[in-house]
């Protein structure tokens, strides 16, 4: 079979080419649900109250990383993307696929992480599943999370932005893709994990912004232009306001990797009005200091950075970009 | 590590094992929902309304066996896992798990199968995700499902039932588990999966019963104790009433397995008033003539098969069963 005819890393890594899969597969019944190609789909239960539901699996390697596990992300990944969409969310799923002979302690201590987020933002674990395949057949542990939220029509999110709206980033880029990979790669480094949960910065903010949108696999570049392609807008973003820490910046540059394409697991992107951006800002930075407008919304159909040496493109990421991040 | 520090194939196969597992995962916050024992979670929205979520990853193997396919069985599981509770399901999601270099053509395949199932039963796909694996990392395709529905208080089942209720079987047991198997093992068989989206017939019986669950992992041994354990009653069934056909009968020998622990995807068991079990019976034979009353609730803790030669205990099932089943 040629390359076309089989599945590729690229295809699940975020970018251009997972879009295109996801694109091919014919999905012909949407009934009365908005929002399928979001955060979390949406459908309306009763007049103002807007149910939201969403899915995501975690295949990240290593399983243990500075500042967490795969346990935090897959409880975190979901919650935040109920956040993202104004809701409160209501309970998760976990569904747990493992190897035989997966030992039994890592296992209850990514559980105990899983626990352990969904007692700090009251958000209960309420269904499961558990899968096990034989020796061999799985890299260790697989975790499929799903989430139920809630949101009035008025709170749920996403809003066509207009141009010269803000966009405003809620911390530093690609803390969780270098912590992982110096685990990965075994190089030294002093950045840890960003996955938590946003729900307390999303309802710090959620009624003074238009849309938002967590920062993962493809990092800021994937973000930006999905939020560009969807809504018809572009936008100028200020390399000197987006905040990258020097040790994201030096492991990226080891790596080899763009990082704005690298994945974040607690970081948000969202727009403001401009009479509302410096206000977002300011509840963002009692979260996290890095918090910053990065830029605003344009007519152009693309995201544009202007850097010191002037301005560049930043595509929608194509490629491997980076393997089993989330 | 000893045996007991790793986890076994037969902590995924439905039966004793895997209540132990599970009953070891210690989530401390459950919040407002119940039924998280149940095949459904459910949580009030609002006076009467019963908001269900549910959900299963898929693991099976081979991905194509006679009479479906991976995708069909992952799109009906969830569904029915919604059924049973007496929900109306409002909407699906999707989360694959491919390997690199997984065939596209299959994936179509199963993707289509999915979506014939989603239209069949007017339940939307509505959100999905895709990771991909390395080459060897996982065996081709691992899929997770959820669900969510919605369910009057008053059409909600699950109550207790009591002595001198019947036990009513929606058609013949172990289908889907020797039609896999007679692909995986490659022995002659002549047996079709029976797994389908069992909604029609829930919605002709869910009136004139108490519970109902759908019999998968670890089959009827695992169903009818699960519901003995939970309400602490106990059951008499009879053997001769109880539907196996021949086929299923001689794979189930030549595999060494009892066939009441073999796995169905298309099938449940309900309790019903004696007042209302001919109606329940009649009503599920429309949809496959072998649905049968096949006993009946009792006081003891255990459930009895009397057999042609007597009385014998059925217990829940423990070991290793089949593995990737479903």
């Amino acid at each position: 079979m040629s390359d076309e005819d089989v599945v590729s890393l690229a295809e699940g890594s975020g970018g251009a080419d997972m879009t295109e899969l996801i694109d091919s597969f014919k999905f012909t019944n949407r009934g009365r649900w908005g929002n399928w190609d979001n955060d979390a789909a949406t459908v309306n239960i009763g007049a103002s109250k807007r149910l939201l539901f969403t899915t995501d699996s975690y295949v990240v390697t290593p399983v243990f990383f500075p500042g967490g596990d795969i346990g935090r992300i897959a409880a975190c990944g979901t919650i935040n993307d109920l956040a993202v969409m104004g809701a409160e969310p209501l309970g998760l799923s976990v569904a747990l696929v493992l190897e035989e002979g997966y030992p039994k302690r890592d296992l209850m201590r990514i559980i105990s992480s899983i626990d352990k987020v969904s007692v700090a933002c009251g958000v209960p674990v309420v269904t499961g599943d558990t899968k096990v395949m034989e020796r061999g057949k799985v890299d260790g542990i697989v975790i499929n999370t799903a989430g139920v939220g809630l949101a009035s029509a008025k709170s749920l999110l996403g809003r066509k932005p207009k141009v010269g709206d803000k966009v405003i980033l809620s911390g530093g880029l690609g803390e969780h893709a270098v912590a992982l990979l110096s685990r990965r790669f075994d190089f030294e480094c002093d950045i840890v994990s960003d996955g938590k949960p946003i729900l307390k910065e999303m309802r710090a903010v959620r009624g003074r912004i238009k849309l938002a949108k967590d920062v993962t696999r493809g990092g800021l570049a994937a973000t930006t232009n999905e939020v560009c392609k969807k809504y018809g807008i572009g936008m100028l973003l200020d390399e000197s306001r987006i905040p990258v820490k020097e040790g994201v910046r030096k492991a990226a540059e080891l790596l080899g990797i763009d990082p704005y394409e690298l994945a974040c697991e607690g970081r948000f992107m969202c727009v403001a009005e401009h009479r509302n951006a410096k206000k977002v800002e300011g509840a963002l930075r009692r979260f996290n200091r890095e918090a910053a407008v990065i830029g605003e919304v344009t007519s152009g159909g693309d995201v544009i950075v202007q850097t010191f040496l002037g301005k560049r493109m930043m595509p929608q990421p194509r490629g491997r970009i980076v393997p089993r991040i989330c």
